[in-house]
């Protein structure tokens, strides 16, 4: 039973802003809390997003699929397995909820509601780490969605948990969140002079790994046709 | 089989205390041995909480559901998955189990059995903190139980690990751990004074994450009886 | 289909044996890593002896049942699930594992083969923490093995890791593991002289939880009866 | 259905260099914000390399069966569940695909394309340390899916996290991870005059683990049928 689009998209818009709040929020008090230790508010950042995504794919799959990202939800198309005319609803809605979630993350620690980022994150090294980082998430969930594991959860947590630290950009890899991110004048924050080039790396890195799953775990046949009945 | 009200009574008594035991308890550990760096003292405090969860959740919810929470308790008897008249019974259980764990961890670390607390916790960005945590602890529970998720203790353990860091107020989220946090004077306590503001903003939270479920992902009918079946 | 009593013996050996390795290993490492920070050295010891178990116990379930410890084995001989003629050899092939682990581990860093420990772990606080820690911990395993969950050893690996810090003892929990650490004058060592109280303690923790679960949660016939089968 | 030998050859050198990645990148990245505290510093490598354990496998396994590891491929053609013919496709592209991905981490920090490492790992605690890890992978491993445990991707990353705590030599546990780590001269770089008696010691280990798991537990003879079948 198809859940109807307004809740789905009501659900991208829950989840993003959680998502994004937990991003923000965490590093602003992590950075509070570590006096100067650079790895130690990375750590509990990177601890926060990753149990964070976990909670939140768990709880919100069920009902949107629990895209929370862009870059998740044109692969979802591309794969057939949701109609191109819901992807608009399903972005706006993420980038929306992503503002959403950086507004409160502001407000449950005191500050402005809104301060642009002066966080310099931009050259050849970052974007290529977008790039990559984008391009191992898209692997990662197609890798699981495709053998319909239900641990796809505990995957993309894990996943940008390590991504955090092995990526020189702290693996962004959603466009949405790069444009709240860039909103926050904190730990987390991005320019918004260097949020285009984020973003491009992200769509790019995302499409190659779309790609190339397409030749090394096709969609099955019958996942296609559920996804039909399912979304259309 | 319907568990018997007293054995499930009493598995809330358990896991509560065990969880506040392992609030309170990390809490002095990690002050102790981190020589004045509190981001590692909240760190640690986040593990074992978080991990305490993951424990107590799966080896009780067979017993009585695992709430250990009255915001879980009332928000599952609106949903009609329990009778209204046994809430009285889990809340006052919780309630009573947390200061049980309180004291319990006071004792193993040799402190006096129950000192109020005199960590301020009060303004505007705490009470928003809290609204902001207990609604997506709802969110979280309500969305995984709904689809039947097997992994709602993971769920749960890594959304409070996450909104330890993400909250201004390390996310009490909890009317009963409140209570019992009151009783320590230790890291992890509530000044009395502040505890009915938090609990209000629990509940009003709760309140609203149950509203928007229940428009979100409607309980499917057939669980709705079993439920009624299984508690009636 | 049964696994012959000698394999299963094998299994408690090499699964002891690594989670010792894992518990005085790790404490070696962490002490001399982290430059006289102590919080950060137990929570290196936390999450390698966490992990470990999380990896043990997957692995060596299907085996042996993954005790490694003797008040599992006590409780699930009470419990009908295992004759009790087969567990003196489970404590032995325990004990004996414990022994060699701690060797490995001495022998993986250059240190002599056994050295009795120093570390004073002593007084009603860490005997009552002990009593917690393993009355914790054997309701946690009952909890989940009652209802057939296929998620223990997740639970038990993230209980000792929280109980690592919410008891003033670290949560030995194991009387196994408690000889086996005072053979090793490391980081997680425990004085001889003081294994005994930590052993009784967690004896007495242990009869009281299985106690309590049989009235809590009676162990359903069918799985006696497949256990009977099991093991007869 | 059998995916053809093309895609699992190039779903192992994905995993392999995402991998390598991992180690390569979080390590560097570790040691550039730890400011010389060296048990922070493995802190953040040991959880970037589980987590990324996790996600890989998870995603991977369904095409290729997500080894990475060439001990591990040849202890699952010595057990039959796929043929000898197919191992140097294997092997050649992980360790392929452990070079690139410690070139891709060099070029997302910025570092030149290669550098030999001068982290100097020898000695016989060294050697026993790389034995000891390598069978405990393979234990984990065998253990796992002799019993068809979908927690596979669990155990490997948990039993790594702990591993690069409780060896000597981190666990490098894997021949074409420890050549990819020696031409990189950072954090978790390994000299390559010292990479021979690593990758022997862990063939050894790893070989010893599945004599014994041979004994211990015997593959299901359904097991070796359908695994004929899927790979014949």
């Amino acid at each position: 039973m198809k859940t109807p689009l307004a809740r789905r998209i009501a659900a991208e818009w829950i989840g993003t802003a959680f998502l994004v709040a937990a991003v923000v929020g965490s590093g602003i008090m992590g950075e509070r809390l570590s006096a100067g230790n650079m790895a130690l508010a990375l750590l509990v950042n990177t601890i926060a997003t990753g149990a964070a995504l976990v909670a939140l794919i768990l709880a919100l799959a069920p009902i949107s699929g629990a895209h929370f990202n862009p870059t998740v939800t044109l692969a979802v198309a591309w794969d057939g397995a949701m109609p191109w005319r819901e992807c608009p609803g399903y972005v706006a809605s993420q980038v929306l909820g992503g503002v959403c979630g950086a507004i409160a993350a502001h407000r449950m620690f005191g500050l402005p509601v809104i301060s642009l980022s002066h966080h310099v994150r931009s050259g050849p090294a970052q974007l290529f780490s977008e790039f990559v980082a984008t391009f191992g998430l898209l692997a990662v969930i197609l890798g699981c969605t495709r053998a319909q594991s239900r641990a796809t959860a505990f995957a993309v947590g894990s996943y940008i948990a390590a991504a955090y630290w092995f990526t020189a950009s702290t693996s962004f890899a959603n466009p949405a969140v790069t444009i709240a991110r860039s909103l926050s004048d904190t730990f987390s924050g991005i320019r918004p002079a260097d949020s285009p080039g984020f973003i491009g790396a992200q769509l790019v890195g995302g499409f190659a790994a779309t790609l190339i799953f397409r030749w090394l775990s096709p969609i099955p046949r019958t996942q296609v046709d559920e996804a039909a009945e399912f979304t259309g």
